[in-house]
C-alpha cells in the first residue's frame, strides 16, 4: 500500500503507519513527508500547555468536541490531538491518557487522536513532533491540537509550533508552581484559569495578571489603559483585541469538568485566528517556521556530508586528543575541516 | 587586563568578568575558552536537579559549606555553585536567590556563586552553561555544583554535563509532580528525599523506589537481591556500591533546614566519584562529553562558512519558495548545496 496515497485519500490506518514511520525518522518516513510537503500549511494549529494538575487533557477533550459540535451551525472541523509527554517513558502514562480520552471521542472519524512519548536527542522530541503534525496537517486535519507538559525548553518548543498558544493555570497549586510558569507566559496567546471553581481562583488570576504584565509591558498597557479593565476579555465572534494590530492575552477561566466557560474560549481561540489572518502575523510566523526548519535540515546534512569523508579512527583520535588537553575544541574543528581559522561568525 | 591570566591566578573579579562574556557568547568569551581549555578536566561536577519546593537550593548550599568544613580533617575544597533557572527570566528570582544564599556563603574566598537566568535558542542554555563550567574548573574549583528546575529536556541535558547527578525529592508534592519526574530518574546518581521530616516519607520513598526499578530494572535486581533492603544505602567512606562495577543508585533522606542526613549524603558523593575513577567510568564520559562539544561545534562552524556564501535575498527567495509550497524543504536544501541528493545519512 502506498502509504502517501493511503493519507491523502484519508485512510485512518495509512495514517496511523505513517505516523510512526516519521515519529520514529525512517527513510520512507521522510521522503513521505518530502511527498507530503506540498500538501501543508492549511491546518490552523493550536498549542495547549500547563504543568499537570491543570486539567489540560480534559481542556483538550472539550476543545475537540466544540469544534465537532459547532454550535452556530457551520460544518463540523477535523480534529486531530497531538500529546505530547516527554516525562514519563516508563509510565505509560500518556497511552493510558489517549484510552480516557478515546471513550468521548471514540468512533468518530472526524478525530484523530496521538501520543508522542519518546524520548530522542537534544531536541529530538520537538523535531519529531514538527514531522508528525506536518502528515496530519497534509491530511486534511482543519485544527491540529498539541498538548504538552510545559515546563522546559523543549516543550517551549513544541509550543512554538503552534499559531495560538493556550498555557492553562488552576488554582491551588501552589506558588512555586506559579513562578516556574513565568517563562512560558512569553509564548501565551490566551491563559486559560481551568479548574475555576476551585478556592483561590482570585489569587491565581492575579498572579497571572501581574506575571503577564512583567512578559508583555506594552500589551498590557493598551489592555489595561486603552479599554478599561474588562478590555482582554473577547466576546464571541468579535475580534475587539484587534486594536491597533496588538494581540492582547485574554485570561479566560473554565471549568472543564462541567463544560463551563467553553463558548468563550472557542471564541477566543477563533478571535486569534482572525487576529493572525488580519495582520498577517499568519504568514509571518509561517515564514519563520520554514526557515528554522530549513536550516536544522541544512545543519544536518552539512554535518552528514562532512562525516562521509572522515573515518571513526580519525574522530576517535581527534577526541582523544581532546581528552589529553593536547588540542582545544576550535583547533580540532580547524584541523578536521582544514581551515586556517574558523569564521568568526560561527 | 588580561581576564585568561586573572581567572588562572584565582582573582574573582576577572572570573566574574570572563564568566560574563562566556556566558553571551562574545568573541573575547570564545577565545578565552580555547586557551583556558588546556587546564580544564580537573573538577567533579555535580548536577542537583529536582522540581521547584523540593528545596533543592537549600541542599546545594549545605554541600557547599560541607565541602568547605570537612569533618574528617581534610583540606577544604573550592566549590563553584552554578543554578540554572530556565523559567523565570522575569521575576529576577535567580539573582534573589543568590543573595540568600551569599548570607550564608559570603565573605568566604574559596566559594564562587553564580546564577544563570537567560533564556537563548533551543539548547542555547545547556551550551552557555557548559562553557561556564569550563571557566570554572580551569580556575581551579574542585567542586563545581550545578543547580536546575529539572523538568524539561534542556535541564537534563544539562545534568548530563555533571559526572555525578542527585535528583532531589520531598514529601507532599502530589502525585503529579511524581510522575513527571519518572523522566528524570533515568539520570540519577543519587535520590535524596528532602524534607524528610514531613509526612508521607514514606510513601515518598516507596513511589521514587518504584520509578527507579522501571527505570534501572537491572541495577535495581543487584540492590535488591544482592545484598538484601538495605543494601543501596552507601555508608560513609565505604565505597560498597561498586560489586561487579554497576552503580546502584542510593535512596537517601535529608532535612537541609536542620543539616540532618549530610554526613550520609557526602559520603555518597564521595562514593560515586570513587566508582567513577575505578571503574574507567569517569573516562568514558569525558570522551562523550568532549564528542558531543566538538560535534556542536563542528555543525556551528559549516554553517557559519556554508552561510558566507549564500546572500540574504537568495535565502528569503527559497523560504518564500516553501511558503508557497513550490519547494519542498530538501529539494530546497539539495538546490542550495547544488547536491543530486543529500546524503541518506543525515
Amino acid at each position: 500500500m502506498d502509504l502517501v496515497a493511503g493519507v491523502l485519500a484519508g485512510e485512518r490506518l495509512a495514517l496511523a503507519r505513517l505516523i510512526t514511520q516519521v515519529e520514529n525518522d525512517m527513510p520512507e518516513g521522510r521522503e513521505a513527508l518530502n511527498r507530503l510537503f506540498s500538501h501543508t500549511g492549511k491546518a490552523h494549529l493550536i498549542g495547549v500547555t500547563g504543568s499537570p494538575g491543570t486539567g489540560k487533557s480534559s481542556l483538550v477533550n472539550l476543545i475537540a468536541k466544540a469544534y465537532r459540535t459547532p454550535a452556530d451551525g457551520r460544518p463540523p472541523c477535523k480534529v486531530a490531538v497531538v500529546a505530547v509527554d516527554p516525562s514519563s517513558p516508563f509510565t505509560g502514562g500518556a497511552l493510558l491518557g489517549d484510552r480516557v480520552r478515546m471513550r468521548d471521542l471514540a468512533g468518530d472519524p472526524g478525530v484523530f487522536v496521538r501520543s508522542m512519548a519518546s524520548r530522542g536527542a537534544l531536541g529530538g522530541l520537538s523535531h519529531s513532533t514538527a514531522a508528525v503534525v506536518q502528515v496530519l496537517d497534509a491530511a486534511g486535519f482543519d485544527k491540529i491540537l498539541i498538548e504538552t507538559v510545559g515546563a522546559g525548553q523543549s516543550e517551549v518548543d513544541i509550543a512554538r509550533l503552534a499559531h495560538t498558544t493556550l498555557v492553562v493555570e488552576a488554582p491551588g497549586l501552589g506558588d512555586d508552581i506559579q513562578a516556574i510558569k513565568a517563562g512560558i507566559l512569553e509564548i501565551a496567546d490566551i491563559l486559560v484559569i481551568n479548574k475555576a471553581d476551585r478556592p483561590g481562583v482570585e489569587n491565581t488570576e492575579r498572579a497571572l495578571r501581574s506575571n503577564l504584565e512583567l512578559a508583555h509591558p506594552e500589551r498590557m498597557h493598551i489592555g489595561s489603559c486603552g479599554r478599561g479593565g474588562k478590555a482582554n476579555q473577547p466576546k464571541a465572534g468579535m475580534p475587539e483585541a484587534l486594536d491597533g494590530q496588538v494581540w492582547v492575552p485574554p485570561v479566560l477561566r473554565t471549568i472543564a469538568t462541567q463544560a463551563s466557560g467553553v463558548a468563550e474560549l472557542m471564541a477566543a481561540i477563533e478571535c486569534h485566528l482572525a487576529y493572525l489572518k488580519a495582520t498577517g502575523e499568519w504568514q509571518t510566523r509561517e515564514h519563520e517556521r520554514l526557515q528554522t526548519e530549513l536550516t536544522q535540515l541544512l545543519q544536518a546534512v552539512l554535518v552528514a556530508r562532512w562525516r562521509e569523508g572522515v573515518s571513526d579512527a580519525e574522530l576517535r583520535d581527534v577526541v582523544t586528543r581532546l581528552q589529553e588537553r593536547e588540542l582545544s575544541p576550535l583547533k580540532a574543528v580547524e584541523q578536521l575541516l582544514d581551515l586556517d581559522a574558523v569564521p568568526e561568525s560561527y
